[in-house]
């Protein structure tokens, strides 16, 4: 179109669109200029906001890494990766939570009821729970992924002073679904507030910090996927969390145990002085 | 929030929201955030979907460098680009139009009648016009920053060819605001497809082809910056730019003239061969 306007631009991207694209590939692509463009004429966005967006993506661009993925962080905390979560929740399975963007693959397997703390010292969380279907019934063989902070509140992909797997484990259940590992109990953290998304926290007056978690990639063939968080009723950050990832049914008491019920059977049996921490946070996975 | 829904992320997001923020801010990023989410919950938005769409950010930004702007030209073939221009566009000035990501700034000076095309083959082409103000005076002592595609259809930055200022330059008008210079007419071309806006603008079935254009930025104390194109009304794309920089009041008749048209005082007068072209294209700067 030669005489394109503020006013039909809309509509002259869309009939750009080839009838023959993959019909979502164009409805997605619809939906998303269409608000692009609505957003622009409600605010009116200048050129000097458009340059400061585009700066924005660049200063993203300027220090993405295989370890540093600002571009998820950006969608973390506008709310996007939760909504989509959420979108895709089953009512009747676990609720998902973030992925975020410290997971890393390959981690080493962890034996059912084995430790994933070693030398690090802090208050010892033991955490177990039963993998089950939505009729109840567990499923063996499900595999669990668990990954969380340090003590010092980072991620291993953050510090040099923790090798590539530590506070990384995945686990192969039995026939029970049972899984089970010690730990210490997560910190809160912020997240990075060095790049470009730092900036926007800070002009929006936010605050970066995550209440303390386990993350969780629950895995078994014929069922859904399920990536999720546990996070300790007593978080101070729980009705703020900076992502956007708390969901009630993800909240647990952290009991405070004695070393006597302590179970047989793990690594660390036998082996723990008073009190330690206990949360029982079982896992409902969607059939596929 | 810790029961946070994809009903209410959206308020959650806003409510995040310092109430001590620029107030400009607060609109723009509640207002993007809104249409995010929006879009999201209109289309759906799948977890695979939203990959794709990181990966086509972290895509942009393997191979963003200072003379490759994919994130500018996404905005472009989206139509972002030219809808700020439109919002901002003066009624009683020239039409802005896309800045496009080639320009180079530092241009050498070109004086008056002066000639870009150097050694440069194809269709000679003159062209002029006066920078006025909204009452048609002259504005003395304007500047216009001009570039374009070499005969081949690049831009300097793109093509190993030429050197960094080929097609490029920097003309300050006289008391009289006339700007006239010589140079090869640019050609239709299309914008970098081997990156992933090209696959965007695949899988939507689109060409990448702009019809051919001048590029001018016209500046002036006390007028507002332009920056705008100058289109032939004979290209075969002026009605399906890719990137939507078309207006009719930047679409010229590119004429056919004999060598005795000529006018004096150019570098080329007295060495011009039948035919040359010729346009002519008056600014019209808005006061600022």
């Amino acid at each position: 179109m030669r005489n394109v306007t503020a006013e039909n631009i809309t509509d002259v991207f869309k009939g750009y669109m080839s009838n023959e694209m993959d019909p979502r590939m164009r409805e997605v692509m619809g939906s998303l200029v269409q608000h692009l463009h609505d957003f622009a004429r409600d605010v009116n966005l200048s050129h000097e906001e458009w340059r400061t967006g585009i700066a924005f993506l660049e200063g993203c661009a300027a220090i993405e890494t295989e370890d540093r993925h600002e571009f998820i962080l950006a969608s973390d905390v506008l709310g996007l990766s939760s909504l989509v979560d959420m979108l895709h929740s089953n009512a009747d399975a676990t609720s998902s939570s973030v992925l975020g963007p410290f997971h890393v693959s390959g981690a080493p397997e962890l034996a059912v009821g084995g430790d994933m703390k070693r030398h690090f010292g802090g208050p010892m969380l033991l955490a177990e729970g039963v993998i089950r279907d939505t009729d109840g019934k567990p499923i063996p063989n499900a595999e669990i992924d668990i990954w969380q902070t340090a003590p010092n509140g980072l991620y291993a992909s953050q510090d040099d002073e923790q090798d590539t797997f530590s506070f990384h484990g995945l686990m192969t259940v039995g026939d029970d679904g049972r899984y089970a590992f010690t730990t210490v109990k997560p910190v809160e953290y912020t997240v990075p507030t060095d790049g470009p998304v730092g900036d926007i926290l800070n002009a929006c007056g936010r605050h970066p910090w995550r209440p303390s978690h386990l993350h969780y990639i629950v895995k078994a063939p014929g069922f859904k996927t399920l990536v999720t968080e546990v996070f300790p009723n007593d978080d101070p950050y729980l009705d703020q969390d900076t992502v956007f990832g708390v969901r009630n049914d993800l909240v647990m008491k952290y009991e405070e145990k004695q070393a006597a019920a302590f179970p047989d059977g793990m690594v660390l049996s036998g082996n723990v002085s008073d009190p330690f921490l206990y949360v029982n946070f079982d896992v409902t996975l969607a059939a596929d």
